[in-house]
């Protein structure tokens, strides 16, 4: 059983089902009715007026939406393991035509308004250096936390008051949301949000996610930005379809639910060789090489994280009867 | 019935059915066997070693390859019709950061040897202006004329002259080899081609391009752009598996057949209101607005092209029942 | 006698002079005091509150004004025979992060208000197609042809009605004013002009050209560019000092007087052979190669301009004297 | 008196004496016979086959030397508190067309050669992860602090292993020289560096800085570079003539030495309150806010650096008179 990674997991049913239905000759680009529905789609499920466009990847929609928030001579304040900085190959800089990440820490990659502010009162207000103009947070991070919406709030206060644009990398926000019961809305623009990548790859889709405007002016520019990115597909239909599958029944957040479960699974199993508190989909273990070796030798695959540490990460589609051996054969370690 | 882009038609069901072959979990962005089959499989169809990336869409596969051809300071020559000058929202420049297109004429939008050696030799060879790097040409045509092999080869001999990266724009390159019966090979690295974007989502795929370089060393870095611009899918295999189903059994060159079909049929009834011979799968046509309107009331679709023009696109799943009627109306005119 | 370039000519004493008066400590970069009267100098000048920067080259100064009008993803239109276009090698799309320039045609390097509008009605309003954003003219234009206030705004109000900033490329401004006698503003602001680029260095400065901004708002953002661009220098009082000493009594419209008389006198000798009017201190020629070489054996150095024209610039420097041989040689040929 | 920046001192009569000698007609941007003398001269001071350019300013030539050594998608290695990170408003970005500086840590802003290779062993070599491909290092630091021929050679030798071109920004190149009595050689190519940015402004210069490159092959694309950035000044026999003063009887020498005997001579009275060595021209100094008020009662000017710090930098043109009532202020503190 491979806990690599849920970039590696199967698309799920209904989203396979989704590109079914739409395969017919219809217009092309994002002029059809799927891609014109997603504006008013998650607009109802964040409860206000949002543009929704479709990116096949999450790179790609984090890089628009910093594009979106910060000038080429501008810099974006971000955790120092943030995926932007780390496992983007500089698609921020790229997209933003030479932006500077900010780079501040912070335990399981969470970034605390007080760092936010150290990192701003740091920074001489002249021409020589680098001005913040936005500040990204990932939701759940990278190490499988996740920030709730006060903190969330917390930390739009600080970027309203330094007139830094808030984004949000979900790549895992239906994870987010799945582990902190709120809405959509409260963990977003509620709390200082203006722009989210909303991930649905990793959650089951194949090779569409969201990138949704909370401040629609920002959104046209982006459109063009889309396109000139070689990313708006001349048969958009097949994203869209994707993403509404996605909504359909909540399948986002029962998908998510069941990630989440697989986790927790884990994380009860672990006791306190957890590196982090699991709140998402993702564990992290502290195992000896020899342990480790050990798990692999009973068929699991993972990755080492640096020295003395295990990545677990559980998918929308792993059942319990698929992680309970996993979870067995580390309380038995 | 639509002719307004082949980018609308519908998915072809050995596509569809090679994304249902994929779809279990499997090493993430491009780790996968499909992905990794690529290279063999187009060296074999080119008999020469080549190196193969999936990219999403044709701009973004034009775009990587004239970054891989062109450094930021030089400039790509191309016809003043070209799509990556006219519909790619500036897609080379953002990938060159900033390369200048230096702009030719010819028919059809074809570009002539002659023609490319006046606008080099329009260049002084100092700092003050932009060298010449690269030469782009499209085959088929956006005029859906075809370059033969011997004048890519042609152009390709100017090009090595001169010192130019050769670039073919192929995003009906199914159609022109269609149309010419020749190697793949003949006319495109034999005759001088260094890089070629292979076109597959307008001849039946749902959302792959390959990238082809018949320059192995130009693909590594070019690796690192692609996912520097979002575009290394994290579940690549869906992409790979498009490509191979394509490759099948020549399924990309039945499908070209039949596009092409279906413009002969429209070409033939069209007469000497044809603005272009009819090489590939599109059909420019001489008529009036009234003309155009009366087509249009016998419910065809297609684009005004200028003045007193019309565009007719054919698709692979066009059959000659279906364009009978058009062609039967064209003639009527 | 060299009549190449005005680039080539000497600085003139007072700007020595004024070199050396500032020749003391004091603050670095533009904190100085020199560099601090440059808004107040300009927009007396300019009737109208305006800030200025200095830059060293005219080519800084127009990517810079550039950059401030056109987002990346823009278009600017311009005269096809622009320096911005031919001889700057790519700085605007450099400064821009790949904006594209626009071509237009017109006799003498000037574009009329119609060919504007033809560029911008050419071009369909979607994300495919890059959307103009700025229209820059130079004035007096490459063929040392001068647009009057009223051809500026006519210019202006294309400008105006199409969202297009406008950028005035004005190295050879002072040349212009000083032929038609009207006043720096109604060639300007008054006539819709946003940013003018005011050279100094081809009228006898050194090292300092003129940034003007008659919307205030876009030197902010300008003020970072030039840092980010290296084009800050820490001793800019150096570069303040010429620019005021060319603001003293004058002096920029003496010296231009000077140069505009030193080409009539060789307009004057020209008669027929004159290519365009002149208007400000360039001579366009036709003469044959037998001419030109006759021109030469006297003494006499300037660039051949194609094929059987020659171009033959005057500067501040060159008085009757110098120039008169050269104009009796043109008689006689 | 001032003790901010070695920026805000004048420049010296020798550099000033040089412009008045190239005010004559000559050819235009680096085409006169002062520009071509460039080459030669630095071979000659460097023992070995160099290409040496003008810039206008340190950035400028920082800048360039990144583009010419590390492409858009790569990064550059270099101390968190180096010039190009702080204090260039993101001119490396800009000129590398985002580059990704990987910051490392060290005291006196000095980076050890453990420091590098931690640096590149911590980055996993893929597509997802910036890979290094320059190494930039400051001589003298930015705290004042040198780093010896052998200290640079080790340095050279991990950046070789690695693959990364070795840059030195020395804005202070001439005060580490002076301090050390080494050749230019050794500090340099021998110890592999291939391209260094030497500061003259600092110096006594006025406004040129030389970019020197011991890989010649490098120097051709910057030579566009340059031109695209709109730092090819038009007259630019006055950048050459100021460096080629400065290089007459050993100038630059003879001013980094009379800059730094002043800073020893407030080394000396400072004693324990050092923050660092004092190597070169720059005193780091531990005071109270008290005690920095006290001696700027006295007259003397400097920055806070931090809290409890107070920077002071001595110029080419500061002699022992001047500085020893400072030195005075500091013992009595």
């Amino acid at each position: 059983m491979r806990f690599f990674s849920d970039n590696a997991a199967a698309v799920c049913p209904e989203v396979f089902a989704a590109l079914a239905k739409v395969n017919t000759l219809d217009t092309a680009y994002d002029g059809d009715r799927w891609s014109a529905a997603l504006d008013d789609r998650f607009s109802a499920l964040f409860e206000t007026d949002v543009r929704a466009l479709w990116v096949t990847t999450g790179t790609a929609a984090n890089a628009l939406a910093l594009a979106a928030l910060c000038p080429p001579y501008g810099g974006v304040i971000c955790h120092r393991e943030a995926h932007i900085n780390n496992d983007e190959a500089g698609a921020p800089e790229f997209y933003t035509h030479g932006a500077k990440l900010l780079l501040g820490q912070g335990d399981g990659a969470k970034l605390a308004p007080e760092t936010v502010k150290t990192i701003v009162a740091g920074i001489r207000k002249d021409v020589h250096q680098v001005q913040p103009h936005a500040l990204s947070i990932t939701n759940a991070t990278e190490y499988g936390c996740v920030y709730t919406p006060d903190e969330v709030a917390a930390l739009g206060r600080v970027a309203r008051a330094h007139g830094l644009g808030l984004h949000m990398d979900g790549a895992r926000f239906a994870n987010a949301v799945a582990h902190l019961g709120c809405t959509p809305a409260d963990l977003t623009w509620r709390a200082g949000v203006d722009v989210l990548s909303f991930g649905f790859v990793k959650n089951g889709g194949l090779s569409a996610e969201a990138l949704v405007f909370f401040r629609p002016d920002l959104a046209e520019a982006t459109r063009v930005r889309r396109k000139r990115a070689g990313h708006l597909l001349s048969k958009g239909r097949y994203l869209a379809a994707q993403i509404l599958a996605m909504l359909d029944d909540d399948l986002w957040l029962r998908n998510a639910r069941a990630a989440n479960a697989g986790a927790r699974l884990l994380a009860e199993a672990a006791g306190d060789r957890l590196v982090y508190p699991v709140e998402a989909n993702e564990v992290f273990l502290r195992v000896s090489a020899q342990e480790a070796a050990s798990l692999r030798a009973l068929g699991f695959d993972f990755y080492d994280w640096g020295v003395g540490e295990a990545r677990l990460v559980t998918s929308w589609d792993q059942s319990e009867a698929d992680i309970r051996p996993l979870a067995e054969a580390i309380a038995a370690l």
